[in-house]
């Protein structure tokens, strides 16, 4: 069985998880505080990020781009639609949406929300600055309104199948939900397109994680939210 | 022939036009300045990125990734060897270093010395900060000596073959040369790799670019620099 080196509110551990429960890949999972930089992770990989996904051979898979090609190769089952579309149109329109979210998202929202509220609660005396966390609270409202606008027109992310694009959103949004700082009441279309992925039996893995001393919003596991 | 939205130091254009030059595609080149965000490049792309890909599809390819899979879907040449290694570990390396290219070099080192040296031009009154400057310096050396370490046991950045890996560096490695911020007398290993992939027709077209009012470095265009 394959083995993932994640932190469970990492977006792309959370991303290579969902794709591998979708593809019915059991992991067996290794929880690190990438922030540490720990010798064993460090080894590893140097630039000291998350996933690593240990497979069969006695290569590790660094990265996600690395881990998502892996997998793709590797693990999509013949019996089951694979999550990147055959179509180049399709496909093009998938990887332009997973680089909105893994690199403008990431960079403008989830990274400052995990660094105040996760990371900082293993840096003595360090708490969270509300500065930051309103200035991504902020930018984050415009990225919904973009998605509000995408999924007005479609019914998944890059068109109307179900692709990695959507895993990948998912992926973001369910760790910022986890931490409470997504607005449902505000958030449109994007509050149909969640609901609908949040009850995929891939899903299930997410909606269990726990932080240590840190328990999700009341709402973060419901399907009903 | 594809046209393509560009910016001549924009380290993502430049990883897609050594990928066109080296698989012989023509491309129409369309300079844009991402950072005035005008409203030609935003109906195209509202994440204002470049590059943007216009092939013979009606619809644009937007973004690193779908233009490189694009590209590499559609204009590899049957005669040549491909830029992504068949074999799966060494095409999992290769996506290793270009994560650690495109995510953790831009995100330490490039997008700074652009934001600073380029992007501040066209805004009013705006000058280089010397301490975010040195802060990226002193970062490119601990990415430099990686690299090093790298080239000391291969050939290419990802292993005894030439990849789109070694391309992604150079990419980002020939914006920071033609902004001379690169110490070649320093660079070890990582300047006689350097040395062979300028060499490369597929390098030339780099090798032309000018920025108006912002000469390259004396040697930036020096086969034996």
């Amino acid at each position: 069985m394959p083995s993932l080196l994640h932190h469970p509110l990492d977006p792309s551990s959370r991303l290579v998880r969902l794709m591998c429960a979708e593809y019915g890949v059991p992991l067996d999972m290794e929880e690190i505080k990438p922030w540490l930089r720990e010798a064993e992770l460090l080894e590893i990989n140097p630039a000291a990020t998350l996933p690593v996904l240990i497979g069969d051979s006695d290569t590790p898979i660094v990265g996600l781009l690395a881990s998502i090609h892996t997998i793709e190769d590797l693990y999509t089952p013949s019996a089951v639609e694979g999550l990147i579309p055959a179509e180049p149109g399709q496909r093009a329109e998938m990887w332009r949406l997973i680089e909105w979210v893994i690199f403008k998202l990431n960079d403008e929202v989830t990274r400052y929300v995990l660094e105040e509220k996760i990371v900082k609660r293993d840096q003595r005396g360090a708490t969270p600055d509300p500065a930051v966390l309103r200035v991504a609270k902020a930018n984050l409202n415009e990225h919904m309104l973009y998605f509000n606008w995408l999924f007005a027109t479609r019914a998944w992310l890059a068109g109307d199948t179900m692709t990695l694009a959507d895993f990948a959103l998912a992926a973001h949004l369910s760790t910022l939900d986890y931490l409470g700082d997504i607005d449902w009441g505000k958030a449109g279309e994007t509050r149909d397109w969640y609901s609908r992925i949040k009850s995929r039996p891939a899903f299930r893995t997410l909606l269990n994680d726990r932080v240590v001393a840190m328990p999700p919003q009341r709402g973060y596991a419901d399907l009903d939210f």
